[in-house]
């Protein structure tokens, strides 16, 4: 039976700041990425994070990313492969430790923002990544972008992968997301967009945006809780996919 | 046998900043207190910190402290007892993961400076520490001033605990420590501070300021390694006590 | 003639975190209390802060709090009255920069949360903030609690000062806030809420508590802009006042 | 006459950290480049350091950089061009507060490390900066790396410039630094590195490392206070160019 596993960033609050939705989206989703207090989240809202997805049934997962509060992780800082190892470390170790005390298993991880798309472009930080994931938990899935070479670096390592694919966003001929900087990297089209994921789901490919075929591997699809019409996304996918009999459970699951 | 640790606040560079002379004092010590990011210390200067105490064989502990590096973690903060449970948890948590990866045992926990003051009086604060450590792991020596609420509280929870005794603090006939405001609160003679240190470990009293001989118990030593008259210090501490027989070992050891 | 400021604090967004309705509650007030980087607020928010404000003629004032972003400014942190006079020369100077390059003349200078408690009833923190305010310029309105310790240091160092007053707040009878732990604290009427801000702008005059008369006197009022609950309560009191003859304005207006 | 300045990197301990030697290399110099709390320094050490510049006479000037106290600003972060103005303004604000107290004139900008080197060669940032500064104070030096594009900008701006050099580092033939990962980027031999730094003062020139003679404009001369070594070279650097008839003064001076 084809699965596929919906997930979404959670626990972006910090101190008196809150953001996102988190107990609507949980109920859609089977796994969540939570911050780790370097780019997003702080230490109260991770044990709340974990316990909310403790009691929604949602596998947990770190979503480590750099050290920027104020740039919320999405700036690129120009750390060494040694340093995004103890970076990862670090944080994976304290968001385990809200998950041990929870009973709850560490899943997986993603790394968020721009730590996420240097490790899909640049082999010395992905493998950092990767070795760091691995040195933490060898069990753990290193969710990344489909096609990316960090997914071959963690697959070298040793780890279990999730290629992750975006229902709303469209690919290059070689598999890689279109910038946003570029005219139609977003599928505006609710419908365009899940037939998109189906596809990429059930046959493992997609429609690049110059027209051609390409092989994407889709084992996680990114889902955002943020708003009305997020939520009403998410539930789309869930029911769309459900009744073309793809099974939505979460990573190894 | 009469047994005693030897523990000394290790890993507190940051980035840049290199403070300490972690190299020189791990020879002389049986626990090192490693600092976990919020008032010094960077998971840089954590990983190092746990492969120099492995390659020494010192015991490692956590030593977490408040979120003020600018104020070294040494100023009140009045966080809620929630607050610190969970800001422990994190802090532990991040710890444990680069001893794990090290295959290293984390020994001890002992809160670093103002949360170390305030777990000393504060029975709520003290209560929410000594779950933070339990919850992490049951088996976690709790590190706490001798005679404090901190360590009732650590018993009550069912944590193993470790009193600590200071060499060069003079003490009040309750047993706390001389507030280092007031005039005597240090013990300027090396000699009289050593011999204060065995008195302590050996039969367990010490004389208070005002004269009272009063009891302490003394399960590990707070030493410093910052200088060449602290690392003599230090040295002078562990020869006189093994002459009259005390063995030098790691809480548990 | 009559008259009075109403004060809101403004600029509170920090990075990715949104806070605040600035740009609906800026019509109705005359001080804007922007916040400087440490507790709330950023470098980019205080910039389009001090535009907003200009736009809509809204006399600008400092807002600087302890360096406590997670804590937002609430916690009360233990810092000497050296650290806090350096604190607020660092902020004041850095929101004045801003003001300067929009030819915004700084108008005011209001701490925030735990430094806006400490100052009203710790009488060196009140004249290092005082002493900090008059050393940047010392034709800054100093607000702060009516009738507090922080009023009477700001005169002694030659400061103007404007005596803050509470809508929804009960007062004791010596003229301090009835503490938010206590029941009664909160005057949850609008009609009596509004009544006492009216007695205290015309007749420096308020009923404690405990039921005495007391003197209160009201320069400025403090209101807030998060809801559409907050903001018809501010549009009451700016048209309740008017309809009884005072005039709102900003400080030295 | 010719002359020139020499300028120094201070005050950049940080809470507990101390770093630099900034009381014996202040007799040195004639400018004074003092960190504004974002990658090194604090409020209370900025205090600290414009007081000292002040009592030997040394010229201050502003050194913004990256808020990454844990790099040291010497890591790229992907900033826009607003952000970059922003903190810019933010930063010089902050130090100027400091100056005005002690009635000292904020003399000059020097950008810090990753941000130095962004701006010498993206001219999208060095415009940033250049517009920053100007808006703070039209009559501010701004300091770059001699024949870089930050320079250009700032002349653009209507900025008074000054071309920095480095005694110690050698010049490609386009008149850029040879970068540190190349061999033969430092000159190693004193007095080698003092005849390039009077040969560039005195006559506007240099011999590339590739042997060609290129010209480099020297206003002013980047020197270390760190250690003995250094100190003493700075202090051969301040005889020679006296002997050889070279007037050492702040610039504007």
């Amino acid at each position: 039976m084809v699965k596929v596993d919906l997930n979404c960033d959670l626990g972006e609050s910090f101190g008196n700041y809150k953001v996102g939705n988190d107990e609507a989206v949980l109920p859609l989703i089977t796994s969540a990425n939570v911050a780790c207090g370097f780019h997003a989240g702080d230490e109260n809202v991770m044990a709340q994070t974990v316990k909310y997805a403790k009691q929604h049934n949602v596998s947990v997962g770190a979503h480590p990313g750099f050290p920027d509060l104020q740039g919320f992780g999405r700036r690129n800082l120009d750390m060494s492969p040694e340093e995004v190892y103890h970076m990862m470390v670090y944080q994976i170790g304290a968001l385990k430790a809200f998950c041990d005390i929870e009973g709850v298993t560490l899943n997986h991880v993603k790394p968020h923002g721009a730590l996420y798309q240097m490790g899909a472009i640049d082999r010395d930080i992905a493998r950092a990544i990767a070795e760091a994931v691995y040195a933490v938990d060898p069990k753990l899935y290193l969710v990344g972008l489909s096609n990316s070479i960090q997914l071959e670096e963690a697959e070298k390592v040793g780890l279990p992968t999730a290629s992750e694919v975006f229902a709303d966003r469209r690919y290059e001929k070689d598999g890689q997301l279109v910038s946003r900087r570029k005219q139609g990297a977003l599928i505006e089209d609710t419908s365009e967009a899940i037939q998109q994921v189906i596809r990429m789901v059930t046959e493992g490919k997609t429609t690049a945006i110059t027209g051609e075929e390409i092989e994407i591997k889709a084992d996680t699809i990114c889902v955002h809780g943020d708003g009305a019409h997020a939520l009403e996304f998410v539930k789309q996918i869930r029911e769309q996919l459900t009744e073309v009999g793809v099974k939505i459970v979460k990573l190894g699951g």
